[in-house]
Parts: C-alpha cells; sequence; structure tokens
C-alpha cells in the first residue's frame, strides 16, 4: 500500500483507472508516462510523481505495464472488494443508477431499492426489488449494507441519513441537492448535478463576455 | 460584473446558490457571514473574501440580504438567461435529465432528444420528442442550441461531440464515462458518475485500513 496521498492525486485515480481501462481494452501493454500524460493532459513529470506515490511502479524509460498499474489502482480504490449497495428513492435518478452497468461490474452490487409511492413498491428496476421505506430499519437489521445511495429530493433527504445512520450504515453517495450533516465517521460523497450544470452555464456566460 | 475570478471561487459559487435558496425558502432574509460560513463549512473570512470578489457585497457587521445576494450570484452563474437543451441518449441517464425539475426552473430548456434505437424514436419523455440520431444536423440547421447533454455510451461520445461541433453547439454537459476531445471554442464539463462512486469506495477502503 503506498503512504500518504495527498487529496488531489486521490482525485485523479479514478481518471488514472478510467484510461488504463481503456488501453487495456484497445490492447496496449505498455505505455510511457509520456503517451499517458498526453491522454490525461497532465506533464510526465507528475504522471512518474502520481505514480511513485501509488507505491513506485513501473521501470522509468521502459514505461508501465497497462494491466499491473490499473489492477494496482483498482486495489487502492477498493475496486477488488464487494460492496453491498441499496438505493433510497426509485425516481428517474435512483433507477439510473439502478440501470448503470459500470457499478456492477466494478463491485458495487444493489441489493434493494426503497421508496414511499405505492406504486412503485413492490415492483422491481433491473431485477432490484423496490422495498416500503417503512421497512427501511428492519432490513438494515436483517442485512449488511456497505453504501446507501440517496436519490430522494432534498427535503427527505437528511431524515433518510439519519435513520441510515441509526442503522449502520456508514458511507453514502448522495444526489439530493442539499448538503447534508453527518456524524464524522460516515462517509459522504455528493452529486450534486444543479452544480455541474450551473459551472456549464458560468463557463458560457463568461465565454460570451470575453 | 466582479473582475477575476479564481477557479476554486467560482466552484463554490453553485454552493453559495443553494445555500442561500433554501434560507430564502425558509423565510430567512438576512445573514451574518459567521452564519453562512457554518452553514457552508467555510471560515467568515473566507465567505467575506469570496463574497467581496463577486463584486463587494453587503455590509460587514450588518450581514448579507439573502435574496439580493442569491440573486446576485444566479446572475453571475449564468441563470437568469434562457438555455435550450438537447439530450443525445433517450436511455436512462438521459431520461433522469429530462425528468430532472429544477433544470427547468433554472432556465434549461429541453427541447429535443436524440436516440437510435426504434423503440425510443417517436416517443417522449416528460413531454420532450425523441427524435432519430440521424435527424441531428437538420435539427440543428432549425434550430439554435445552447447546451448538448451527452447521455450515450462511451463509444459513441467523441462521434457525437464532432458531430454537435460541426452543427454549431459549443458546450457539452458529458455524462460518457469518458474524456473527450473537443476544440478550444467549445467548453465541455463531464460528470464521471464512475469516478465519484470510486472516490467514495478510495475513502470506505482507507477508512477501514486507518
Amino acid at each position: 500500500m503506498a503512504g500518504y496521498v495527498s487529496d488531489a492525486v486521490i482525485r485523479r485515480l479514478p481518471g488514472y483507472y478510467r484510461h488504463l481501462r481503456e488501453l487495456e481494452a484497445a490492447g496496449v501493454t505498455q505505455i510511457s508516462s509520456q503517451e499517458l500524460g498526453k491522454r490525461m493532459q497532465l506533464t510526465p513529470s507528475q504522471i512518474r510523481q502520481d505514480i511513485n506515490c501509488f507505491g513506485g511502479f513501473g521501470r522509468q524509460g521502459y514505461g508501465y505495464k497497462v494491466s499491473e498499474l490499473k489492477e494496482h489502482i483498482g486495489e487502492i480504490l477498493g475496486l477488488d472488494r464487494q460492496h453491498k449497495v441499496i438505493i433510497l428513492g426509485a425516481g428517474s435518478i435512483g433507477s439510473a443508477v439502478a440501470r448503470y452497468p459500470t457499478f456492477s461490474r466494478e463491485g458495487f452490487e444493489t441489493i434493494a431499492m426503497f421508496d414511499v409511492a405505492a406504486d412503485k413498491v413492490g415492483s422491481q428496476v433491473n431485477e432490484i426489488p423496490v422495498l416500503p421505506m417503512g421497512g427501511l430499519e428492519g432490513f438494515l437489521t436483517a442485512n449488511h449494507v456497505d453504501i446507501a445511495v440517496l436519490a430522494l429530493p432534498a427535503a427527505y433527504a437528511q431524515d433518510a441519513l439519519n435513520r441510515l445512520y441509526q442503522g449502520g450504515v456508514r458511507a453514502v453517495w448522495n444526489f439530493a441537492p442539499t448538503d447534508l450533516n453527518h456524524p464524522e465517521d460516515m462517509i459522504v460523497v455528493n452529486v450534486h448535478l444543479s452544480d455541474s450544470l450551473q459551472i456549464l452555464s458560468y463557463k458560457i456566460a463568461h465565454r460570451d463576455n470575453d
């Protein structure tokens, strides 16, 4: 395992993993820091520095072995583990997550969805059963859950998070467009779609002003 | 209009907008940098510095007027404009974007979706018509489009981006899990869902190791 890894390096790890997976699929077995840097829009020295940081991989001058480096970065990302996932909210965002093909390939197994709507409870999304929100506590008592996806309206998200914490869940992937309060021993990663679209809008507005 | 705004401040702008909108909805009219900082997990001096950067708003000691500041930040984000949007891909991600309620409220109007699947073309998602991908060029000749959402499989995304550029589209919101090459005068903002989930996985793995 690597030593101290900075936040900036951590944020770049999924990009490395994605590019190495694409290279592997294209049949590339070996890549230099120059070529990888060009693909990722990083300098070769930045690439070498990052990869040293992961644990001193490859031999400078010969380049990196694509499959080996991909696997190593996958392990650092925890993708060699299985994660049991539940999704709160069976609306369009929750259903899109349930149907996203790469998640199951990367070891994220969705075992149940929860909703309050009578027309959704009892149905299935991508063969995953939609259970009533009222059954959440019982489900968490009977099943170990590594990650809960919050795909609920903002107004219901904090209450849902509190219930998940009470039930022993310690990691949340939050799609609700709000910032949630959570205990220190709970990990929350947000996907704020509106924020991303607003950044695009900002860039359009300021390009036009230039 | 504000002067030079750093990337870090730009990335915080949607967060300000979101918190101010929540405060406004809760009936709060005035807020101090202390209180706003507490909500946003920033120091009061960071808040004052950011807001000065937007154009010297509010009076220190009296706090900021919530509605006025929200509107001002909305203008900086370009949310006072209307944006015509098309979505390429009418699968679960494309449909989730088409149904996302806040986007239309914030001036993003989806006027058409495009897909190759015979069972999707001719249908509607949230009253938005799904047109055949082959009709993209004709549509772009007849209609002004500010933003194209890419909700296609990674393998088709680069070709779609090239066609959009040829058709005059200069801003892309990309959900395809790949990094795209684009001309300098085209803005591309990525939502890499896998990256976000992998960051969560990393944090779980390294919490357990601690």
